[in-house]
């Protein structure tokens, strides 16, 4: 059978060893350390960082494809990976625009995909500066400014609403090494995102398009379909993703983040090449889960059936409570099965710092059960598992 | 977060490796070599044999219980290590029942459970040779000769029918140090298997009552729920096992198969106190999957949900092939997800050999689907995958 390697030990290289697991392989991964959370787990670990090409190259040694659980690897590494003749997967000319959000967008616009209105900070301070002002004039000030690269859950994220703090986040940031671009903020209902892979013969599949709630920046919880979406626009935020992936190059599992506009029309928020967050919900509410299909993905296997196995599904990110709990994980996760036995427990292995996430939970909804009550149920769970308190869950009369 | 020990490396260990990461634990193994199913995957494998009572005690420290995915541990070690104070759970007192065919058919029979005719060949060979005349007298010859302890997937059971070949069988294997009951041939209609979950606290949970398909003396197929089993009797085999476990103190899952006789009645056959093949359905077509509730159960923690999520599931055994397909396994998969994007394909990274499981597949049914159609998808994925070709499916119409 086929060897994987995924560079990066977190979470998502995690679950996808437990797909591997099923397919009669095992997942080689490259973590930072072998306490990782997919180090803990996989009898193939590479130790070593994705900064590090002699690393990569260990890692990549013999194995039928390489792909990522993150978009951190320096695109001149993966270029050179490729030059060795290592399957990289997706290939750097893809990931580039999952790497480069001014990249992306510039491309995203070109084909002709509805994309907010941004600007390009780079080169000249005071040239960038004016540029910023014109852009912030004419949005009314209702602005995001961007890193370029390496931000992620909400790093290098900055929502702004007013000149003088826009103009400050610019002077701060734009020092750094890290271009910077301007958003126009588009007013919505709601975020949503079209997940799909693509293998390197050319199938795509797209999973049901599901909205997600955010919180401080990231992904908190994720319903899954979205509730009242129109079916032309669900398809049509489908049929973008494919054809993105497919104008790209893409290979293995997308991520297509999507704002709905207060019109109702769909605008293209990020894009990740990678299992994402947003399909997390997939491991117990799709026929296939978005890690079984990344590798079926980078191994150019046909792709899984990508139906829902319940009219409704709701993942709830566990997240780092600001105050640890006294009550240990293990004690939480008893309390949490005793009162919710169907509750779908997925936990990363990770120390509790405050917002990071730490696992998630899914509740598969049946016929019988309103979304309401699936979202109430899913976000209980997590902010039980979270802070130890039941009291925290998501109220549907709020 | 707690850590369990599995003594045993195979497909069990390994599919409850899966399940252990997703509560956030890695499954630690003792394992015959590295190679094996479960020490290929995991990042804790101690490699030993059960046999080597230093082994378990390696495999044994510091982890929160042991179990296991096989019955061959001997008694001895498995009281030396209680005595030790490791958490062996089932307990030797529970498992004893599970390694010893007589001990469980006496112990059946006391507790008023229905069992077939059964009759002890140990002691003196001429004496037992007469009892096993009597027996086979009484019952037209239509009898079972078992080994007592060690006995799997057919092997140490002889079906027999006539009076010249059951003592030759008799004689042939009366003088190895195992001993031998017989057991009368039950007129049945069908097999099932009632798979429960028990843990310290005492808490239990039944799957659906499923049946179970032998060929050869090992289980090829499960349709879960049985077909057409009347729910008084679903229900009499669910209390029959979980009064059972009680009893015996079973930690853990439990398997009851069972003979459905021709008359409607339930006459309890074997016992195994670990997931079972006749509980590998669970994986997709259950709430809880039977690897994740036996680490629940030896955990003591509250136990999962036991509801299907589908009106039906068949799981196929994949098994080797007489004759090794050309087409690698690989190659083989490739085609099997072309034709079949919703099935769900377990491999065990198994070497082939004659009738071996190696790997299993699950068919998710859905309302619009049909009992027959389902089995025959099943059972054609699984043909397909052992030799290679499409046209050994089973016929419904056959």
């Amino acid at each position: 059978m086929p060897t994987v390697t995924m560079i990066g030990g977190g979470q998502l290289a995690r679950m996808t060893h437990q797909a591997a697991i099923a397919l009669g392989q095992c997942l080689r991964v490259l973590a930072v350390s072998s306490s990782d959370p997919a180090a803990q787990v996989s009898a193939d670990v590479v130790v070593g960082s994705h900064d590090d090409l002699s690393a990569l190259r260990s890692a990549a040694r013999g194995a039928t494809a390489l792909t990522f659980d993150h978009e951190g690897v320096p695109l001149a590494h993966l270029q050179a990976l490729e030059a060795d003749g290592v399957t990289v997967r997706p290939p750097s000319a893809a990931l580039h625009y999952a790497q480069d959000k001014l990249a992306m967008r510039s491309r995203l616009a070109e084909l002709g995909l509805p994309v907010p209105d941004f600007v390009d900070l780079a080169g000249d301070h005071d040239d960038a500066r004016t540029r910023l002002i014109d852009f912030g004039e004419r949005h009314g000030w209702q602005i995001v400014v961007k890193a370029v690269r390496g931000g992620y859950d909400g790093r290098g994220v900055w929502l702004l609403d007013d000149r003088d703090e826009a103009l400050a986040v610019f002077d701060d940031q734009a020092n750094g090494s890290v271009g910077l671009i301007a958003e126009q903020k588009v007013p919505m209902r709601r975020e949503l995102s079209a997940m799909i892979a693509r293998s390197p013969f050319g199938q795509g599949a797209a999973w049901p398009v599901v909205e997600t709630i955010q919180r401080k920046g990231q992904c908190a919880v994720v319903i899954a379909p979205a509730t009242g979406l129109p079916d032309d626009v669900a398809e049509q935020a489908q049929q973008m993703a494919l054809r993105l992936a497919n104008e790209l190059g893409v290979v293995g599992v997308m991520a297509m983040e999507l704002f709905e506009t207060d019109r109702g029309e769909i605008v293209v928020n990020e894009l990740a090449m990678r299992p994402h967050n947003s399909g997390h919900w997939t491991m117990d509410g799709a026929v296939t889960s978005q890690f079984e299909q990344h590798i079926r993905a980078v191994l150019d296997y046909p792709l899984g059936g990508t139906a829902s196995r319940a009219p409704v599904t709701v993942m709830a990110n566990i997240l780092g409570a600001d105050d640890a709990p006294t009550m240990s994980m293990d004690e939480r996760l008893h309390h949490l099965m005793a009162r919710m036995p169907d509750a779908k427990v997925h936990l990363y292995g990770k120390g509790e710092r405050p917002d990071r996430k730490i696992g998630h939970v899914n509740i598969v909804g049946t016929e019988a059960d309103s979304v309401d009550d699936v979202r109430e149920r899913a976000e209980r769970a997590a902010s039980w598992m979270s802070r130890a308190e039941w009291t925290d869950g998501w109220d549907p009369h709020s």
